[in-house]
This record gives structure tokens, C-alpha cells and sequence, in this order.
């Protein structure tokens, strides 16, 4: 499933240009020469797993198939969290089971195992920095042709994404909620566009955004609903910033494409 | 035109870190596993298009001939702002006409296309990431040997630098403008050190700043004048920042060998 | 002594996006199409010698043997400093004499030559810009397979490492420092952890921090010692920050496993 030249994407929260990446890539090169490493990020904020899984969800599938991904945020090292390797739709992941690969988990027929073959790791394992001394032998031993069953054992229990499902509702309502924010201030949500179409009336809380295809078709200052370029439902406010008016935990109420009196009602007039 | 293994540089306002930035990279290297990344910039202000274009000026041809530039900073995706290739000076250049590859358009014996092969493009293209859809596709194609009018249409008019260009005047003088810092925040101008000699009497608003040939000549705090290592005039002044001093839209006169009187009297009395 | 495809390892304080590293990068690629790039980081402070001086330290070594390590922190840049290049360990170090390279010429059986061949150099040399016109090529050509003698000329007396050593006094205490702090706040030091052993009494300021085995195991707030990743004495704050509360110039004690009644006395009731 390699490809001639192996490629390792690494996504951590040790910091650009900290001495821990630097580490990891010697590590990594160390054993496979000629891999080509990609960084995907490095900046992920301290011990924030919602944020990796989220840079996890929208990256990871648009690597060559064969690509393993190295992805650690880990604040429990060396304590009881799993570390694990999972793979789906022809990728390798590999990092702690502490909710990082939720969105790899749940794909169809992901299948996951538990690193517990203490020979391929560097001795001694440094319990602050299994990033070098555990998962980067383990993906390199991945990229350079191990199979799942070869570097751990299977498990069936993990810990899935960490942030809530969106839900569909009686009515016909579908309700999902904002996640993270890209540097231009652009919202992504756990709705995923299979979830809503273009046009449904989207309520976040007093206001009902106007879908738009692009920030350039929206005024300035207004706050639009658009389909994100990852599949997902995304709520941007051209020149201005999505997060900062709506935060990372709004509620997203697709209402449908008429909506009920009650709901035009609150909102015309609330 | 290409080397064996084809280099594909990447400057962009996306941010390090952002999972657009990834995005790109897995579309390149499923196109192209051989290619050599190089990341320029992720960090150019967003929608910075002056920011971008001196990247572009000062770094472009460094690279080896035949490297494939992909230039992404685009506030006006998804609208009618056109996508283009350039090729100049051996190397090729895909990004949006917004000015960013003004500086390459000026080069003698510039080509440029105008990227309308919706056929090289993925599919469905994202409205909002013509980065990853429509522009890192092309970049791939031209990274692995198509030509320029391979992937769209000449044409002739197109956007210059983002920047006024320097003046000569009738006494002799010659002005221009700071554009931009690096992070020791010594200033870069749009004047050419062929339009300038050392030693010639240069004005920035109240100051005559002394020519001194690296920071360790200059006195700690004084503002002087050197030849920049990018072939422009810059300013800095040692252990401070010229940016701070003189701001980026800053007036830089070179006043020649003597200077008029006016122009002494100005400058010592004024 | 070099792998097929040569590795170049870069640690900078030109800054991440900054067109120096880019026409660094474009020159070891115009002479070395095959190389590997990888960058260690290039946020170092601007002219810090220290910091740049403690990623050489704990970064270096965990490359592949053949690796050129290209350090360029340069504050007297075109003055008086020499340009070197260093074997040790089986891996290649180019940057000035000012310190950041100490760390290497500590090591055993280091050989260094002070580079004195213009016609390895780009021409011109920029005064400002030795990364990119002199470090750079001749990096490249040790990447390439030169040897150090064909580089320069042998010298014996180079700047060591711009810290204190750590100290073994007669009582059997050792003392040392704090010298620099990741982004979660964790400071290193100076002391080896072959200086120290786990459950020896450690004093910093007022504090005896206890010993553990990873950041998991510290109650949340409590300063903790424990053997870094790194080789060394290490100091963290569990969700807080060391450096913040200890600064980065903190004396570290190692009392030893029982301690004298005076400093037991000092640090009960001091």
C-alpha cells in the first residue's frame, strides 16, 4: 500500500520550531531515508484534541493513498491512554487513543490496534516524549511496509471524535454546532453539507444567515452560511471574522426550507 | 524545463498549521510523489497581496530553474478575478491575477496564460479553495512537465506589483517608497541599487541616514542605509527597527553625490 | 560518510515565511536538486545565541549519521566572526563562531575549520546575508561529499557553549541552571542527567520539587523534576508553566539523598 517513496504526515502540539519536532523528523529519517515528511501542523494549541481532530477530519484524506500520519497531542503521556494505530481508506494513523483519531475510527471499516510491542520502540522510552521514542518508530515501521497486526494488537473499543454528533430532530430541524476557525476567522460545524442544502433556512442563535457560494459574493460585515470546502456546513463574515461573533460553541439550527411560523416569528421579529 | 525530481514552492496566506496549507500538499503529492515541497510562506497577511508579491520578488529566483512557484493569496476566490500561469526566467508561477506575480510579470519575456481547463481541475470545484482545486492541480501538471499553453490561453493584460514604481527626475533625484519589514525590521524599498550609489546622500523624512555595508557598521540605534541582500535599497537601524521608525509607506529620495543647497538646508535646518 | 540522498537540517532566526529562508533553501537546492531539506526552526529570537546554542544540543544527534546541520543565528554578520564548519559525531555543523555551535565542540574528538574559500562562496557575498551566500554553499558541498579540510583550514580555539558548565562542589552538592523553556513551559537546564540521580533532593529557589517520571504523575500546579527527553534535569509546572514561575536563569541545586541539616534547615525555614 506504500508507495515508492513513503510519505508521513506529522500534525503535533510540540510547537514550530521546538526541539521536539526536530526530534521526531531525525527519528523518523533515521529509519527511512527516503521518506518525504509533510508537516501538517505543529502549532495545534497545548493538549488540544478537539483542534487535532479537527486538522485530522479535514486533512487527512487528501494525502496519496499509502500516506501515514503521525499525530500526536498527548497529555497523558506516559500514563494509562492507549497508544494506537488505526487505518482506513488506504491511510495509516498512528498516535494516542485520547480522541485525536475519532474521525478516523469512525469510518467505514477502520480497523485499530493497540501498540504494545515494546522492540520496536527506542530504548530506553522516555515517558515524556513517546512522540519520538514510540510513535515515530511505529510509523516509520508502518510506512516502510508493517501491517496493523505487526506493530500491535486489535482492540475494538476507542475513543471516538471529541465533540458531540449533529442530530436530526422530529420536525424535520437538524442541529449541529460551530467547532473551530480557521485564521480568517471562518467557521467550520459538525453538520455536514449531506446534512443540509443550499438554501434551508440556518438559524444561529438571533441570526439567519444568507448561503452564499464564496465570501466575495456576501456584503461586508454580513455573516453567511456557505458549504465549506472540507464537506462541511461553514459560517463565515466577510471582512470580519465568524469566531469571533459567534464563538466555538454555537448552536446551528438548519430549519428546512420553509421553517415554522414560530421560528420566522422569533426570528423577524425577536 | 524540469528537473528530475520537480520542486513545487508554496507561499500562501492560509497559515502554517491550517489544514488548507495540508490540503495543497496531499493534492501535489497525489499528482506528483516524486516532488520536492517547499514551503516559502504560509504566514503572508491575509489577503496581504504587496506581502506577497515582495516574497515573490525577493525569493522567486533563487530557486533552481524549472521549480513550479505556487503563489495563493486570494481575497477575491470564487469571483471574476482571473487564474493565470506565468513563466519567466526559467520558472513557472500559478496563482490568481491580483498582483502577486506582478514582480514576475515584469520580468523581460514574460509569458502568461490564463488558466480556463476546468478538465485539469478537481472536480467538484470548490468555490472557496481554488488553492487545492484549481490551483495546486495546475501546479502539479506544470511541475510534471505540461507547458504553459497546455493548461489555458495567452493573453496580455494583466495586474503589475502592488506598488508605485520608483521615479527619476529632471535635478537628478530619484524617489521611491518602503514596502515591507522582515522581523529584524529592516525596511525594504521598491528603489534598485542600480538606481542608487553608495555614498549618495539619501533622505527619509527628517533623516540623512549614513550608507554602511552590514547592521554591525551602524552605531546601536542609528538609521542607515545599505545595499539590501535582495538588490534593493533597504534602511535599518542596529538593535531597533526601521519599521518602526519610519513605517512602510515611508518617502526615500536619493539626492545624489552633493545634494542641493536647498536640500542640505532643509535637511540640517528644517 | 553521507547517505544517498543527502540530509540538510536548518536552524535559523530569519523567521518562519521569511524570503531568507526561502533563497536559502532555493541556493542548497540549486546545488543539491536530491537534498532533503528539514527545518529545525527558524523562530529562534532574533541574535539568540542561547536558544539557538540549546536546539543544536538537544536536536543534533537524533539526525542520520551524514546529516549538515546549517545554523545561522548571526548578530555580527560581515564582521569580524569567523565562519566554520564542524565534524562530530558523525554529522556536520556550518554557522558562525559566536556560540551556537559550542555544543558541538564539547563533543569528543570535534574537528573545526574556519571557512576561508571564496571560491566556494556565492559572488558577490552579500555583507547582510551570509546564509544565504556563504554558509549555504558551502553546506551544500559538505552535504555533497566534500570533506572539512576541503573547506576551510583547521583551527583550534572556537567560542564554546554560551552557557555556564554545571558545577560539582566539595560537599557533593552540583549546581546549574535553567537555561530555556518549550512552549508548554517546561525549562531545561544545564545539568546532565548523569550528574543527577531520580530521588536525590533537587532545590530551585525555595522549592524542592519531587521527582516523577512524566508530567501525568505531578498534581496540577506542582513543580516537578524530572529526567528530561533531552538527557537532562528538567522542571515542569503541571498545567502551568516552570518558566513563568522560575525564570530562566533559575540556580538548580542537587543536594544529593540526604541533604545537610543546614540546607535542610535553609529550605524548611528559610
Amino acid at each position: 500500500m506504500t508507495s515508492p517513496r513513503p510519505i508521513v504526515a506529522l500534525t503535533t502540539d510540540f510547537g514550530w520550531g521546538s526541539s521536539y519536532v526536530a526530534q521526531v523528523k531525525g527519528v523518523l529519517l533515521s529509519s527511512l531515508p527516503e521518506a518525504t515528511l509533510v508537516d501538517v501542523a505543529h502549532d495545534v494549541p497545548a493538549y488540544d484534541v478537539v483542534a487535532a481532530a479537527l486538522l485530522v477530519r479535514d486533512v487527512a484524506f487528501s494525502f496519496p493513498l499509502g500516506t501515514t500520519h503521525l499525530v500526536v497531542v498527548d497529555p497523558g503521556v506516559g500514563t494509562q491512554r492507549n497508544p494506537i494505530a488505526v487505518e482506513a481508506r488506504g491511510m495509516r494513523f498512528v498516535g494516542p487513543d485520547n480522541g485525536i483519531l475519532g474521525p478516523v475510527l469512525d469510518q467505514p471499516r477502520a480497523r485499530a490496534v493497540v501498540l504494545d510491542r515494546p522492540a520496536l520502540w527506542r530504548e530506553p522510552l522516555a515517558p515524556t516524549f513517546h512522540g519520538r521514542d514510540l510513535f515515530a518508530p511505529v510509523a516509520a515501521e508502518l510506512a516502510g511496509g508493517l501491517t496493523l497486526e505487526q506493530v500491535g494488537t486489535p482492540a475494538t473499543s476507542f475513543c471516538g471524535s471529541p465533540w458531540a454528533a449533529p442530530e436530526r430532530h422530529p420536525d424535520g430541524t437538524r442541529t449541529g454546532t460551530t467547532l473551530g476557525a480557521d485564521r480568517f476567522g471562518n467557521l467550520t460545524t459538525n453538520l455536514p453539507m449531506s446534512w443540509a442544502r443550499r438554501g434551508e433556512r440556518v438559524r444561529v442563535g438571533a441570526d439567519e444567515p444568507r448561503w452564499v457560494s464564496t465570501f466575495g459574493d456576501a456584503a461586508p460585515g454580513e455573516l453567511v452560511v456557505l458549504a465549506g470546502s472540507n464537506g462541511f456546513v461553514e459560517l463565515a463574515v466577510r471582512e470580519g471574522s465568524a469566531v469571533e461573533r459567534l464563538g466555538r460553541a454555537a448552536r446551528v439550527i438548519v430549519l428546512g426550507d420553509g421553517g415554522g411560523d414560530e421560528a420566522r416569528g422569533r426570528d423577524h421579529h425577536g
